[in-house]
């Protein structure tokens, strides 16, 4: 029997996940996809070639609610998450919502408070867990294949920002993606944040401070660097070294292919983050919908997919950030820890 | 409406295929897995959890005739392969079968004739072409990014022969998906081989030549060198070049981490071939069980399937191959091949 | 006419300069080697099977001022390094000494004092000045071929730390090549520093704080992670990137060749500093060779040799990273900067 | 006592080693350059800021003669090697000569004869030799590191081929490294060869056939495959790779800086075989000019450069070459092979 998924957002990332849902998911199946503009809705449904029975629509709400529909994933703006999740968790449906829960930690924990007891019915977007590279890291940290963790240094270079981003906002929308990997690959949470930054790139607009360098102090000890580069111009560049006792791991880029031309002996970066993570997403979502076909019974999510409590971790850290960098860079311990752990 | 899919051999392949069929494939599940050892394909049915109509049996025969499957995939030992396929044809149902077509380029002409008009129900796994490394470099041939393709150097490294390998069926069995790759990647059939060989491994049991190399031209005038090594030891290492008039691109070993310790800087080989093309073997179902869906009509497969005469031509070159091995490496010419095409 | 060399220091860097000197240099030899042990002296001039007239010495402050000796090299203890210069410097003769130039930033002020004058005789090892890798870095960063560079990320790890190590040691004797190499590639000075740690390794001894993580920012803007990991264990692994505006460029590890084996693919890291910056050494060695020659009249360095004025600069870079240190990692200021510069 | 070298031909090889010798060479200098365009000696000379008493000439011969020359150089065009070897020889001196020996084999084994007793004052600069790559596979080949070698893969690449060459000319002059290095590295003779070639590639110029595929096979049994492709465009672009037993090795491109910028993430190709082979140029002068110092007496070169014996050697196979290539790429035994070991 498959399960009926309704997608909420008809974006880059909302269709990124319809097409992802329907080619290449097992026992899962498009059934509606909404969005305000319904037009664009209906377009994404049309790209599937689904089945007669789908639906496009421009309510969200009524998508949610309706009986026809089994299971839930988001991928509306930022501050439209917690509302929808809220409404899944009320419709008792299981919902997967793209990062961040809300774009301020009140608000998370606000979520978090009306959630309550179903919280397991939540799961959050931080698909780097499924790509197969952070779980290679992850691996070999939980088996010391290179002694105890020392050090990570992680690097997030985009070929330009979206308009309007400003520094606080790349770090909620951005470097998210680092505040809840790291603590994710150590197990162990960060306590102590420090924000950093050199001279603007040219490339910057507005008000944005582009390069950022943030480091990360985790409660096992481990020191995390985290550079931000949104304007790299080059391609879509994610790294991640740990450095352990006794040697170092850290993730390869995921090509194919070798070209000899003109430039040289060369490899290709991805567009941006979709090519990128696009063996993490299929995974999030498979993984997603076994947990989902596993545990109709108690809806518990698989131990990879991160859950609401991670996304509130992750909004507390983002604090912290914003906190660091509006006072020169000073160390912030991350606040709410123990009450959020 | 999914797709019921019976898999016939439940050995290393054919459970690796219901795995795959059964956690990542949209639009089929495993309906019944048949191997003459009732107990290997209960085993294999118990370990996918699926559904309670699930059945497992010792009949391929029955298996493929049932009304309760839509479509049959083929990982049985290679010489029963053409009685299945046939049967799967006579019951007018998709059928996706290992590769080889048979053991013999006889054999296989046979087949060919026995399934006559309904040629379009047999696909044939050659999965390398859905590999996406393999991908690019027929996309980059085809757009001429390096230029006209001039030479091919194929590398196909194993860790070590199964018992019993001779040199003649490690052309049928190992150098036949360069057989089919190589033509498929330049779109030009093979028109003379030669085949050569060096001292041999201490490591290669029996009668095996390990390693050889074997030379193909191709009808555009492409000279390709295919290197075997079923012993290598260290790992399953599979490369390929072109090389074109203005640069050359090749297979990246797709890695995901890079290590440092004390040997070094390493990234690891694939222990064998499932790991190493798992990638192929999921987009090769999923294509097969899209283009059913898609062509319920007219039971056309995808244009990159492999097709029953991609398994016919490649028997016809596996055939010269042997021919040359047995008269000292002389260029030999493929033979039939004005009627094959 | 060559150039007559007196090397100072039979140690494993003394005995590096001498072997290079006399095997890989054009116009110079290497004259006289002084120890304070004798026998360690012989024993290095012995391997090399110099001319009849070279002689070993106990003595170095004779060797130096012997008028059969032309130019100077010193490698011998650290705290040593001072007083030998400025006894070349009174000799009148031209000086090439290892790093630092004194253990602290009193003892470097000091004897740039009294040498006065006369510093254009006075030359400095920072070697990686002459590493092709870093050389290319520096033309980059000039020509702006990744655009105007932003942040600097250097990795330095060891195998092991020399028994008696300490944090404050290995700032002036490890971290210190950073301090030189990173404002010579921004051709900017240190102007802040920021020190951080993890965890200490189990595989540091003694009161050692290993890793550390040290931030820089020059004058430019630019900001510098520089990790230092004296026991690494795995290799001797120097990296260094450049982020610009445009694009980014690093450090490639110069491996010769490639190994497949049951580790899987990898490339050998260099066990310490000496076959690591092999290329380094010599090219630093020619061109001071050179730059004597051609400058007998004004004994003028060439403009990539480090200078007198360039050790004492390290030194009050690295000063204040132990000022950091001790401070709990606060922001600090390099003192004496507008003096110095 | 420094060595009073004299260099005949100041084309580019001539001024690359003229440059070397000045620079970069321990024990000898450039006392002379001849060339039969004096103003092209001249400028070469003047290039190098020599001492005082060196001069050019338009005069090999006499510049040969000359009794204030101790060794010579030569670096003319291909045809007039033979000669200039003789020259040397017969004024006692020892004498490194650019390969390859002669054009023919037949013009080779004269030479040999008319040398006769005196073979050991000549060297050829077969400097792959002396690459540090090349000599870590040779050092990997002797320690069985990866087991008995088995399989060798040469690739040469380079980037346009010079006006006027032909197909034989490419084998005498191209080719002829890998005729060298693959014996020299296997420590066993070719014994046979086939010559193959794919459809012309479109910037070939004139009656070239490029590119080419030879395979060797050596006494030991290993078979080499050696791709030539004179107009690749991208660089020059030199690999090889030894397959054994239990592993292999190759050659890495020695860069020592990686690029990301829109092209992705790069590695530079030198442009000719200059760059790429400046180690290999240098350690073979600096071979050249130890050996000559420590056997002043019996003149007796070292044992890794190239002797007069493998300038001939060499020869047959390029012969055995091109008697393939006019004979349909039949194999063909190399001759006098008997006579010459």
């Amino acid at each position: 029997m498959s399960l009926r998924v309704g997608v909420v957002g008809a974006g880059i990332m909302g269709a990124d996940h319809v097409r992802t849902l329907h080619r290449s998911i097992s026992g899962a199946w498009v059934q509606a996809v909404a969005d305000v503009e319904l037009a664009r809705a209906e377009h994404v449904l049309a790209s599937i070639d689904g089945g007669s029975d789908a639906w496009a629509t421009a309510d969200p709400a009524g998508l949610i609610a309706d009986p026809r529909i089994d299971a839930v994933v988001i991928a509306s703006s930022d501050a439209t998450h917690a509302e929808f999740i809220n409404a899944a968790v009320r419709a008792g449906k299981p919902v997967l919502s793209e990062k961040p829960l809300a774009p301020t930690l009140g608000e998370a924990l606000e979520l978090q408070k009306s959630v309550g007891a179903d919280a397991g019915l939540v799961s959050l977007g931080f698909m780097r867990r499924f790509d197969p590279g952070y779980t290679q890291l992850k691996a070999a940290i939980e088996t010391r294949s290179i002694g105890r963790p020392l050090l990570l240094h992680c690097v997030s270079r985009g070929v330009s920002s979206a308009p309007g981003t400003t520094t606080e906002s790349s770090v909620t929308n951005s470097l998210v993606h680092e505040l809840d990997v790291v603590p994710w690959l150590l197990n162990s949470p960060v306590v102590q944040v420090s924000w950093h930054a050199p001279t603007v790139a040219a490339t910057a607009e507005g008000a944005l401070q582009d390069p950022q360098l943030v480091l990360l102090r985790t409660a096992d000890g481990v020191l995390t660097s985290c550079e931000t580069v949104l304007n790299a111009r080059y391609g879509y560049d994610i790294r991640c070294e740990v450095v352990g006792e006794t040697g170092a791991i850290s993730l390869a880029e995921p090509v194919r292919v070798i070209t000899d031309g003109i430039g040289g002996r060369s490899v290709e970066y991805a567009a941006d983050w979709r090519p990128r993570f696009a063996d993490a997403y299929r995974l999030e979502l498979q993984a997603w919908v076994d947990g989902i076909e596993r545990g109709r019974s108690d809806s518990e999510p698989t131990p990879v997919l991160a859950r609401l409590m991670d996304g509130v971790r992750a909004s507390a850290v983002a604090e912290a950030v914003i906190e660091s960098l509006h006072h020169e860079g000073r160390p912030t311990d991350v606040k709410l820890l123990e009450d959020i752990r």
